[in-house]
């Protein structure tokens, strides 16, 4: 089932305590790297002039990804620079310049209008209704946010959350946008703010479903070999929706697996700067980790 | 199977966002309370000369613990008094006043040497080791400790580290333990410590089990009326412990159950202040739990 990604394409600068790297990032470059293993999709974009040709390369070699939708504007690439604190939990941005993201309004791509799953990664909530209004009839809407349009854009990602099925944030967006200091509570009055699910990403600890038929909370993979953060939360987002659009379906049992994926997915790229382990990875490699993931929580 | 635990017995102040009492607290109570839906529990711990009757009569009513092991002192009862953060995920201790705990050298009575299964509650690793070599034949042995002791005896937890089968401690004690920042890690250096196992409790995160076999996380039961979180780990250490007793076996399968027991009986006990929400409870509510989490972690 067709399946389209609006987001960010970026030229990040890393510094982990393994390292420091000048790479890809962007929220659509992991999303879609990822829900390629399950299928096509779609990928709306933007990059500048000195968007690296290697770069492009990673996108447009991978057969599922569609990159008709990646708009070159002129000038730069939106760049991010930033830290992580020894325990990799929490990171501080040294550097942000949006450049040509910072203007850059989705033109969805007609041939793209017909998508039936859509992920409309972090922006704004009016470039996010905009660009959800231009897809003709989707069957599962789901956004991102983070904290900066929580604070300066409430009403309008009230509004957003009107629209969309469903959701994904962290913990502590869910608490800020809530007010609700505990994370099940939180993640059920989101939940009442409009949206059928509310996925509350947790980093290590994992993540949490919130659907009107229950709560479902769900560990990370034990990762061994953490080399650098950046990218999970999308990737999670990639895994969830890549296999949603695959099986075609959003049962409450459905999503439980599209969780799972979502988990072992963001496994595997935090265990190398940007997307270089999954440039090394294949569905089987996914499948095996989703397979260890089931056998891990299987209490029969 | 025999079970005994050693820990403490507490009169308790405890202030949290859904209110403030006076009520029984202390390792050995939540421990014993919880292990006893799953068979007889022998207790070891003290009590000074002000220690409520109400209180002691909560632990003798119960028909599978055996209170013989409370050794009744002159002098006053520990007494430990705390506030909670309004997401209750950290708390302050307020006051502490050892009192007859402080001095407590455990004399584990004569008739309950034969113990099996022994759960040594946290105390100074040397009277843990005391403890210990009382035992005569046992078959599995837990402890847990804190803070104060990796500072204050760091040699001599670990030369208790070497002579049990497991510890039970929470992530930021790992990563003291260890100087290991990140809890996969950490978890796998304790493990290097000595023990056969390793349990990290993550509170409402969760917990994960470290084994020479692997790696098993596991999420918390989402709990949406959170009381008071005092005896979390207790709780679960105590139906962890209690199930591992009942089955009399100690695998890798038999310890992820065991697990899911400490969680979902730990979930109850921060339902209400104290003891209470165990002793409104059966085992088919714990059984019941169970299932819920089992149903919950499912990705067939």
């Amino acid at each position: 089932m067709s399946l389209v990604v609006v987001g960010s394409l970026a030229i990040d600068q890393v510094v982990t305590p393994k390292g420091e790297r000048e790479c890809l990032g962007g929220s659509a470059s992991y999303f879609a790297y990822v829900a390629s293993y399950f299928g096509p999709v779609r990928l709306v974009g933007v990059v500048g002039e000195d968007f690296p040709k290697d770069y492009l390369d990673i996108l447009e070699s991978r057969s599922n990804i569609d990159v008709s939708g990646i708009h070159h504007a002129p000038g730069k690439t939106f760049r991010w620079k930033g830290k992580y604190s020894e325990d990799m939990n929490s990171r501080e941005t040294l550097e942000v310049h949006l450049n040509v993201f910072g203007e850059f309004r989705p033109q969805v791509p007609d041939h793209f209008r017909d998508s039936k799953f859509v992920f409309l990664g972090n922006a704004s909530p009016v470039t996010q209704l905009e660009t959800l209004r231009q897809i003709r009839n989707p069957k599962l809407t789901v956004c991102d946010t983070m904290d900066l349009w929580i604070e300066t854009q409430n009403d309008e990602l009230r509004q957003l959350l009107k629209e969309v099925d469903g959701v994904v944030l962290n913990n502590s967006e869910a608490e800020q946008l809530t007010q609700k200091p505990q994370l099940v509570n939180a993640g059920m009055a989101v939940l009442e703010m409009g949206p059928e699910f509310v996925v509350i990403k947790k980093g290590e600890h994992g993540a949490t479903l919130f659907t009107r038929d229950g709560i479902s909370a769900l560990p990370s993979y034990p990762v061994t070999n953490l080399v650098d953060p950046t990218g999970a939360g999308d990737s999670f987002a990639g895994g969830m929706m890549g296999y949603l659009a695959q099986v075609d379906t959003a049962d409450h049992s459905a999503f439980k697996k599209a969780m799972a994926y979502g988990t072992v997915t963001a496994s595997l790229t935090v265990e190398d700067f940007s997307l270089y382990r999954l440039i090394n990875s294949t569905r089987s490699d996914v499948d095996a980790r989703f397979k260890e993931l089931r056998d891990m929580l299987s209490l029969d």
